[in-house]
């Protein structure tokens, strides 16, 4: 590409036209588009599995590690999943044109809001090639027109997955600039299209901590982001031992790399003597690395001394630090101070201290008695996510159909005038 | 002040623990505060003019011109305003805590939304000392901690308002730093606040547009930010004639001065030649300026060509553009180009018609068989406004107390685990 400068720019000028076309598509349109996608994939099977050998070998060429590969293949039960994942957004409510709270004012106008589109979505992602379908199909449901970057280790996969997105979009007369896959590994391309607000109404970029870092510092463009998940429990000293116990136990351990795991254990001290020893044992099998508090320490055969970076860490792996507080307040105030805002849960039977956890805790998923594992938007009922923020402003935690979208007001008169 | 920067860290670092204290204050203690602050204001009448009579001294020394020295000017009547707006956002519902959509999910955990405090807001702003007043009740109100950095033309007035906000938190035994007005003039003092994201959560720039642009540009805190208001009438094809004048008389000429006042009117081609001279009847007694396409300036008498760039001008005066345009179509597309996302206003009788602007048309507010005047906090319902938002993200159009806060995810649960 000679000039990475100028095709950014057509990319832009095209997918902001093509918003416009998007946005007023109707949502038969949309999902005949979908499934049309989920066709394509399912006759190009071959194609895609060619265009994804080249890549792996190229990344084995280029020694990518093991993980990275495991990433970047398209097995066949990853394109199943692609093409469930295209019906099931075929199947979910256009947000789209919902309008809600209108009501008549004194003056006698009618006022609400109706949900619209963003306009134009920039997505920056990695290796999964297969984060190119899911996003293209939550853009185009929630009528946006979507500009995907991935990962260069993935491009060949990447260009034959949009070979069959521009096919669903050509098959409901849509226009093949709704959803724009860049066609280059210039890594320009995406300091470009965080730097063109006039083109690019949001950025999400989805993949490590370093990656969105990078770009929420130099986006011109508001950001959805997604940091860390350094996510809490805290059994309180009303907590049911049982409950506290299985809860912990699920939400350490039933994954250990994702965002929504626990990494940070909270116990109010009256109850540290008695559960503390029955979670150890509970956990046994799992080989958890602990790193405590000098009380915890004491507790938790082989645990390692905390220092104040591990309050703070996210482990995604078989470690969680731990710490006992002397009351509900302690607790709070340290998960206030240390969390990324993403997920904590209390575990306690006392109605007060579940309302006031749910009140001050500045995260976005807080819960009671209930696994951290839950965050997810599948869960939530969202039917899929394009990433989980934990941003404060527009959408907070798992975000879906609706985060691609926000609210305009609608004003409706009969040649009403302001006096 | 030695240390500008020392300072601007010390206020960033009391509000982010004030905020804490504000979001977890109780309805009444808020209102409390808020009626304890119109009370102080009450009382210090005289303090309050002797303050800005040293403002607006030094400001005729420097010489200021007459519209700044208005707008600086605390009369008996703002200061009226001061403390009717501040018994009106105690009135207003408190938006913090109020839980939607709980719903039970097929794993047995319920999950819904609890609205939330974005945390500590910062407010940058002009001339006006009653501002000081405004955003300090809407952010308190709204659960969120705030730091007001006025013009420095305005500091005596700004520092005898904040003393009586002072009182009114303490009166209700509120931390003194959930409103903290900057002390120094130093202009490095903005350029510290929008480089804070550790400490504030939102700036609100509210002012003239060089000083939007400039912070929009400079943030590193995401900004809810109000740029020009070009807004447009369209009289359609099928549009009441005497609806369509009346409407686009009073979006004119009710205020020049207004964001929300009509700048560029389209008129369908069929029915240019009735309605034109119509209008320029109707607006005789106004003296507007047109600024015409070749269709239209042949109706217009004295109108002028306009130009490319009064397609995208807000005149703020007796101006405005007026172009006959060939479809509702033309009309869409020149709007959705032109406009500064403000406010839009379609005048016609159709049904269809109405549908379709109310959807394709990507601005804050639309508007069928209205004025466009109407695009205001108060007359919309919100009781009050920080600002009016044309951005996309968060909130759009008139920002109240709503919009200084977002949604948390909650979830309840008794001991569930994710399988």
């Amino acid at each position: 590409m000679s000039d990475i400068s100028a095709y950014m720019r057509d990319v832009g000028e095209q997918a902001r036209k093509a918003s416009r076309l998007v946005a007023a598509a109707t949502t038969s349109q949309k999902n005949h588009a979908l499934l049309a996608m989920a066709d394509a994939i399912e006759q190009s099977r071959e194609q895609l599995q060619k265009a994804n050998e080249q890549d792996l070998q190229a990344g084995q060429a280029k020694g990518l590690d093991a993980a990275m590969l495991d990433r970047l293949a398209l097995t066949p039960a990853r394109i199943d999943g692609m093409i469930e994942g295209l019906r099931q957004v075929a199947a979910l409510q256009d947000p789209v044109g919902e309008i809600t709270d209108m009501r008549y004012r004194p003056s006698g106008i009618q006022v609400g809001k109706m949900r619209v589109p963003l306009g134009v979505i920039g997505i920056i992602y990695e290796s999964r090639p297969n984060v190119t379908c899911e996003a293209a199909s939550l853009c185009l449901k929630s009528g946006n027109a979507a500009i995907l970057r991935g990962g260069s280790e993935a491009l060949h996969s990447n260009q034959a997955i949009a070979d069959c997105i521009r096919q669903g979009l050509a098959s409901a007369g849509l226009s093949k600039h709704a959803v724009q896959v860049i066609e280059t590994t210039d890594r320009a391309a995406v300091g470009l299209l965080i730097t063109m607000p006039e083109y690019v109404d949001v950025i999400v970029p989805r993949g490590g901590k370093g990656l969105i870092e990078r770009i929420s510092a130099e986006s011109r463009v508001p950001v959805i982001k997604h940091l860390d998940g350094n996510c809490h429990v805290y059994i309180d000293d009303q907590a049911d031992a049982e409950k506290a116990i299985r809860v912990t136990v699920n939400a350490k351990t039933q994954r250990y790399g994702t965002c929504n795991t626990l990494e940070s254990l909270l116990v109010a001290q009256s109850r540290a003597a008695e559960i503390l020893p029955l979670l150890h044992q509970a956990l046994a099998a799992h080989q958890i690395e602990y790193r405590a508090c000098p009380t915890a320490m004491a507790l938790l055969p082989g645990a390692k001394a905390a220092t104040e970076q591990d309050w703070g860490e996210e482990y995604l792996a078989p470690v969680m630090s731990v710490k006992v507080v002397e009351s509900i307040d302690q607790a709070i105030e340290h998960i206030n101070k240390f969390s990324s805002g993403h997920t904590e849960s209390i575990i306690t039977e006392s109605f007060h201290r579940a309302q006031r956890f749910l009140r001050e805790i500045d995260s976005s998923s807080v819960m009671v008695n209930a696994s951290t594992r839950f965050a997810d938007g599948f869960e939530y009922g969202l039917g899929a996510e394009i990433g989980i923020s934990t941003d404060k402003l527009h959408a907070r935690g798992p975000v879906g159909l609706e985060g691609l979208t926000s609210q305009k007001y609608i004003v409706l008169g009969d040649g009403h005038i302001r006096t």
